[in-house]
């Protein structure tokens, strides 16, 4: 690893601009956008990928490989990420981080507490909720609806116990209500953050976003609580954008992580816009699969920040593909050329609708051992039949050595064609609409039936001004349509929206179409039963 | 502010042994001990005090005064003291660095998330309850009792609708049962960070912590639900003493921050062997008046680590005294020196009380511009004809200048009285003898009662072979005995023993005389609501 203050420097960040966690981490003053105000932005390139499967499709893995073979070639890249989410590190997933040869450095502390974002963002959002319960327990000015609390607690840990409860039990600790925690990247907090311009607009956002509604049914926000200001402290430092080195020294901004279902899974607009006055492109990525993930991207990210993106990359796996054509988790290692023709739809579909966006597109085809030649050679004579660019990428196995191809075919369309950046919907079509426009342009499916809570909740948001707000699609990853079991292209679906919520100080409305768990459970054998220090005192078990 | 390397330096730390955290904050990594291993120790100095009061007594404010002071006259000092915690920052209290010319810099850093370490003991106290709620879930193979789940949640929030709680409502969240939140410094994990000497130590001791019973009765471990190695890791940072400085520039190691009544209240073991290897005089606190946090450091601390305490100062201020002597908190302004007469037994005491552990011991006067002339002669007069060196403390408006008499009067004692010291009980008594000790030598009651409960418990942890355990005392601050408003020094109470929990990790068994609440609530106007940045970026209202 190269100290922080030389990644720095080869983007132009002068010391004075860092503050130092360590030797290899560091947090970026906002003054350094405030010095390079007239420089040009660079380009800004989003990695997304094709639905999600068992068999993984590395998108932060190519988003870091691509980011390093960029600069390999001469270009001055920078990539733009997602913070790794504790809770998850112990449970399931393991670290998020890529790996091997296209890993950020250091792994296991960015894995880890980092720099303490998430720990902010988790106490801000507990601050909030106790100030809101001492509030009632204090007399209720306000007249809160114990009913009708919205806001609730965060920690970032998995742990399903904490799902639903009952608090204020016992003599003297408040009123009984229920309520329940959220993983910390679920938090409405989190999203704003994420979305948040600069502190000034944190504020703001923290002081529009609703809590509770009172007896009348009227919203209550953070600001009546009184809790803005003191949150706003609390974050003072999470705002402020890491930065990191990937494995061959190319620096990294690692920052925000929000939830790609109720939230918008991208990494901090503070992040993007720092990082595209530093470098000549700056690579990104959005959670899920292209449906959620790169509609979400476009829709309120770019939308809500102004930003004008000039390409997307899909990721695409042979092993993804032939499991999206009907071959079973187990046997994606055997060559299948019937299921990997079959998946095929799979890719053109996001292909055209990641177009819908006025962005030239190209397919990274992420490299396993077990692909066959004529597998790979079948993913791009489709490609090239849809007039696609498509490049094997090997950034796990080589690094940028490995992402050479990937690069240079996407310099070749950043000069070729010029992004003509639009959202799929106006701002002012109504909320019913607008969701109705990504079940058709997006998933393709039939149409959408709203269940009756759905649809009087929209007709109340439409009523209290929320109306002019973007979507947050909130649906499984695993296919385009709200069934996960249906993969590939499917067709003749309708899209069934439950629940409709609102995330004001985010700036969306939150589209449930499905039971979304934001506390997920630790398995029957977590990782953190492997989790240990080695004799070196150096953490092992974590990647 | 000095950098922190500067300061570092100052006491012979090498830049190589110093994890920058920011430029004025750093970790000490734990080499300089090895490296220093073969160095004397300094001279190890409490500071206490009498009994707290509604006016304060600047117990902290003190010991980084006479930190300064002891530097200002030539001997390298270093503070060795207690993290602030989170949630009484929002709370009540305001931030725990000192004020003025006597204070902890950066205080608004140290105040809020400083380096992580409560964000990083939170997590790992709620991972092993997410593990735990987890085992049971996942078939309960240690046969667990769900009603008999000792192991609670930890958040450093002031919510007292967190205190208790039920968990795992809904379908497929787990068991139903009871649980709730403590604030994180009432966390065991807090305690074992505390006691423990090094890494290993510290995997030991939550190897050992007791967080559930099983349905035959005995004791289910940290140890057993397979979380210690993550646990371990969650705090591999955290474990590091942190190194800041005070408004003079004198070195503050500012580690650990145990609660002062079902825990033992004092900074950690391996930030006061670090500091002995680095300084000449080490000045540390310990958490309320001399009853507890004198007694806990030296039955506790000092007989764990085998700490050899050189002297004790013991804080009191006029207005304690006063208040003590029966003056309303109003009137404590006013010159009055009959009340003053009356509260001088509680400081007699208290010093009576330090010399049963063997050391020396002095009093510092903390100076406040109310008090009148006469009144502190009088409070000197006492203290000559108890043989006791008094020295007015006035650290608060001067700095090192307004404690050079009180410097000078320590040194003085050091070269001229030897220390012995000794723990109050030896590890054979057993728990009972142990408490009924406590509450004759230190508190002066007649004796103490047993709950039918508490006798219970006392039996079965002596026959689990908890009984050569010491005892840590949940009591009131207030008073010496176990009623908040019996002020000066009460005579003929009996303590009420309530219940009696085991803090097997970190090595003692804690007495409950009373209800003691581990979460805080908030007040009325939290200090949350007046807590902002300004118009600059900087923390306001913190202090």
């Amino acid at each position: 690893m190269k100290p922080i203050l030389e990644v720095a420097a080869s983007c132009g960040i002068a010391e004075q601009h860092i503050e130092l966690y360590g030797r290899y981490k560091g947090k970026i003053e906002p003054g350094i956008r405030e010095e390079a105000r007239n420089r040009p932005d660079g380009k800004l390139v989003l990695v997304t990928a094709m639905n999600p499967t068992p068999a993984g499709e590395g998108k932060t893995l190519t988003t870091i490989g691509l980011a390093q073979s960029l600069n390999a070639i001469g270009r001055t890249t920078i990539a733009a990420l997602r913070e790794p989410s504790l809770g998850p590190c112990f449970g399931m997933k393991g670290g998020a981080t890529g790996s091997n040869k296209a890993q950020l450095l250091p792994s296991e502390d960015i894995n880890l507490h980092f720099t303490g974002d998430l720990h902010a963002i988790t106490a801000a959002h507990n601050l909030l909720a106790a100030m809101l319960d001492n509030h009632i327990f204090q007399g209720n000015a306000l007249q809160i609806d114990t009913n009708r609390i919205l806001w609730k607690r965060a920690m970032d840990m998995n742990d399903r116990s904490l799902r639903q409860i009952v608090v204020g039990l016992g003599e003297g600790n408040g009123s009984v209500h229920e309520s329940g925690f959220m993983i910390t990247t679920a938090s409405e907090v989190m999203a704003v953050l994420c979305l948040s311009e600069d502190a000034q607009d944190l504020k703001d956002r923290l002081s529009r976003m609703v809590v509770a509604r009172n007896m009348a049914g009227e919203p209550i926000t953070a600001a009546q609580i009184g809790a803005v200001e003191a949150m706003t402290v609390l974050l003072k430092d999470a705002i402020k954008p890491n930065l990191v080195q990937t494995a061959e020294g190319t620096p990294a901004i690692v920052h925000g992580g929000p939830f790609a279902n109720i939230a918008h899974g991208c990494s901090s607009v503070i992040g993007t816009k720092t990082a595209l006055k530093l470098a000549d492109i700056v690579v990104t990525e959005a959670g899920f699969g292209a449906d959620l993930g790169a509609e979400k991207f476009f829709d309120i990210k770019c939308r809500q920040a102004g930003l004008q993106p000039d390409a997307a990359v899909l990721v695409v796996t042979v092993k993804a593909l032939k499991y999206n054509g009907g071959a079973s988790k187990n046997e994606l290692d055997q060559p299948n050329m019937e299921a990997l023709r079959a998946g095929l739809p799979n890719m053109k579909r996001h292909l055209e609708n990641l177009r819908k966006f006025g962005v030239p597109v190209m397919v990274a085809i992420n490299h396993f051992t077990s692909d066959a030649e004529d597998e790979i050679a079948l993913v791009k004579e489709e490609c090239a039949r849809l007039g696609v660019k498509a490049e094997l990428s090997d950034v796990w196995a080589k690094g940028s050595e490995g992402g050479r191809e990937m690069a240079s075919a996407l310099l070749d369309m950043l000069e070729q064609e010029t992004a003509q950046y639009t959202p799929l919907y106006p701002d002012d079509l109504d909320l019913k609409a607008k969701i109705e426009t990504v079940v058709r342009e997006i998933y393709r499916g039939e149409g959408m039936k709203l269940s009756a809570k759905a649809a009087a909740q929209i007709e109340e948001l439409e009523r209290q001004g929320f109306g002019r707000l973007p979507v947050c699609m909130a649906k499984t990853p695993y296919s385009f349509s709200d069934q996960a079991n249906l993969l590939g292209a499917p067709e003749g679906f309708t899209v069934q929206v439950k629940d409709i919520t609102l995330s004001a100080g985010a700036g969306f409305v939150v589209v449930h179409t499905g039971k979304i768990v934001t506390m997920p459970g630790l398995p029957k054998h977590p990782a953190a039963e492997r989790i240990h220090l080695d004799e070196h005192g150096e953490v092992a078990g974590l990647l």
